[in-house]
């Protein structure tokens, strides 16, 4: 017996085509995005891989795709988990900031130590920046960050996958978590136990569903898979190669 | 303090443009229904009504409605519960039949004794039949049903209001119960304590929000309102004269 676990990352946002920083910022999708959607759910329909739950994040971008994707493959019905933990991860001061004029302004170094360093978060947001999540009244109750590394984004998607989406998995339902770039590369890291030094060489490509087959420790049988191999590989460059111009 | 509670008939469906008996047929939105649903979550945003916690179907014309309405107002992000006890009316061997053709065929009291007798159901639906939901993934673990009357849904539709939704209310929360015609009429007529008689006259419109503010029993202490009043007029009498020709 294995389980079956999908991570999808959301279709393209609107700050993702215009190049901008956006962590918890909650953006709309773009039409490519709303298609990538689409297309993850007919990738899901054609090989059979029929989601029994979702869980996503509390962002639009997130929620939409899961919408669209699980509606794509007859599975817009499935019960529905929506948890802040899944969120991407909290860019900080650079929240609404263009990418490459960032790394104009601070150089590529600095510039790549805020995008992909393990354990170095951007300077903090302040409360009152219009793009501060301060207030907002889905995460009433916790913390909202003033920023996150990929480190924090670890420390609190493990310990709700450990707690939550891993006992579904156990209980033989096939799960699809539709989250983030950086929300899905922590439970990546932890599933494949890629080190610190490594995971920041690891770019997931938006809108193709990856599908894990894990053994009763969920540790993976088999490497994770792709459902469209050729435009994961495609895509994942294109992830890498953001902030260039 | 009262409890707010929002109920919301999904938009126009491709067999509503049909004229067709849908029941349990897991139909799609048409544009007009699309555009229904974001104008009802308008309507939420701009009169400062926003949900907690939403209720659906399993039918994709209430999920989608509810997803639609919600992003409009903001609130996509909200905990959603998906329950088959929300579902339409099964309208047995009639679904997918057309409307004014079944009037035709079986004559004025015949098709008004079907559609609006709270205890005479239509003929059951054969498993065989092509809109049978016998063997539907979604439905797992309940016995589905060949056919309903308005008194079936009652049925089903009130003790899951009693146990689960009800409840969720009294906690303080603004609940959205996005669902169907006969579903919302049957909690309708529960809540204002109209007759077995008087429960055929009701017509409740497409993709309009339905206030109710409910005391501590849950009575309403005032009748419930649509957020449109004028469009929920012409709506219901649009309703009514469904099967016309």
């Amino acid at each position: 017996m294995t389980y079956t676990l999908v991570l999808l990352r959301h279709g393209e946002s609107e700050w993702n085509a215009l190049n901008l920083f956006t962590g918890w910022v909650d953006v709309h999708l773009t039409d490519k995005g709303i298609a990538e959607g689409k297309r993850a759910g007919e990738l899901l329909a054609e090989q059979g891989i029929l989601p029994d739950v979702v869980y996503t994040s509390l962002l639009r971008r997130a929620i939409s795709t899961a919408n669209i994707a699980l509606d794509a493959a007859d599975r817009h019905w499935i019960p529905v988990i929506r948890d802040w933990r899944l969120n991407e991860r909290h860019y900080g001061a650079l929240q609404g900031k263009n990418k490459a004029q960032v790394r104009d302004q601070y150089g590529d170094e600095q510039f790549m130590l805020w995008r992909r360093s393990y354990d170095t978060p951007p300077p903090p947001i302040d409360s009152a920046d219009e793009y501060s999540q301060d207030g907002d009244a889905r995460y009433a109750g916790i913390e909202v960050p003033q920023t996150e590394c990929l480190l924090d984004v670890v420390n609190r998607m493990i310990p709700y996958w450990e707690s939550t989406i891993s006992k579904e998995l156990l209980t033989g339902k096939t799960v699809l978590v539709a989250a983030h770039g950086n929300s899905l590369r922590a439970l990546v890291k932890h599933l494949d136990r890629i080190s610190d030094d490594d995971i920041a060489g690891l770019n997931i490509p938006t809108g193709i569903p990856l599908r894990y087959e894990l053994d009763e420790n969920l540790r993976p049988v088999r490497p994770a898979e792709y459902l469209d191999p050729e435009a994961a590989a495609a895509g994942a460059a294109a992830v890498a190669n953001q902030g260039g111009k």
